[in-house]
């Protein structure tokens, strides 16, 4: 089996469960390089400033993967998604990329970037409707596949999307297995995790706080 | 309100997801300090080695705080658990915590550092049979709560846990907002996230992969 090379994007400002989510799945696969990739290897603050990241891999240092995966945030994301820079590499690594992946506002890159036109794509539910204007067919399900590009909706559910993609890589036991591994057998404790199912009390709250 | 000091204390060798599950949901608490804790502030690979966190303070910068957060890992966490630096830090920390909280094996450094004597404790499932050497009343449950003490199952396990801790502080609009700014909505592909709901096989290669 070929090692297959996944890169997780990171830049400042990130939402880090976005990332995690899919990293603690990802890097779990069988014959994988997982590796992270940034503008540099300075440390990066999370969109909550309580914590950093680093990558072990510049952006000019990498130029292709079979698996990437660019996470969201706010205002960090908006300056990623006007950085030429970035969406320039983006591209190139969308050349070679098997599967091109997003998390909550990372599509919001990947449209900045010019690749989701036409395509089905999510993103996180206050997010949806600056999907169009990046030419994509906005859609409200936790993980959209559209050919080898596959967006998930906001933070979390990178873990779904990761468990999807882990399975169509390396089989369904794998990604059981890894499923098992990170334990994930969610227990919430309230059923207020999509704006379908929250009151609208919550919604408004949830808008003052991220 | 008076401003709440919440420490997600990171070291080498963790897993990353245990930490950033609660990291994404307590930092957005309001009226906190969210901030994060490691020996120093060189970057700290996480168990893959796909990326490094750096923690905004060192241990010898912080000494009181209201929540601590304690993550796993696999031979990171057996180091932490045997570094009397560390262990001697999270001691003092528990004197003025509110809350001592941990994910995952994160209950064992918790153990070494002698905090779980008589206590009811979790951790991952493939490491419960450690707690009861540290005086641990083991308990197969997601999240248990003993006193001032939470403690979390395996990696995943950490988001439910700090959604309930979250409701406690602040109340359950709160967490429940923050439950939808994360959109933690989960729909697992598949149904193998615990022991007891994986079949043999699964189990099995899960004990291979992590």
């Amino acid at each position: 089996m070929q090692t297959m090379r996944i890169v997780f994007f990171l830049y400042d400002g990130l939402t880090t469960l976005d990332i995690i989510g899919p990293h603690d799945v990802l890097s779990r696969l069988p014959a994988v390089e997982a590796i992270s990739v940034a503008k540099d290897k300075t440390p990066l603050n999370a969109d909550t400033r309580a914590l950093g990241l680093t990558a072990t891999h510049t952006i000019a240092e990498i130029d292709s993967c079979d698996v990437l995966v660019v996470p969201g945030g706010t205002e960090g994301t908006r300056i990623a998604a006007a950085d030429e820079e970035i969406l320039a590499w983006i591209r190139s690594m969308a050349e070679t990329a098997t599967w091109i992946t997003s998390v909550c506002t990372g599509s919001l890159i990947l449209g900045a970037a010019g690749l989701l036109d036409s395509k089905r794509a999510t993103t996180h539910w206050a997010a949806i409707d600056l999907l169009a204007g990046y030419g994509a067919v906005p859609t409200k399900e936790r993980v959209v596949i559209d050919g080898n590009l596959i967006t998930a909706a906001g933070v979390s559910s990178g873990i779904d999307m990761a468990l999807t993609l882990a399975a169509t890589i390396a089989g369904d036991d794998i990604a059981q297995a890894i499923q098992l591994g990170i334990e994930y057998d969610p227990e919430p404790p309230f059923d207020s995790g999509s704006v379908d199912k929250a009151a609208p009390r919550i919604v408004e709250l949830a808008y003052g706080i991220f």
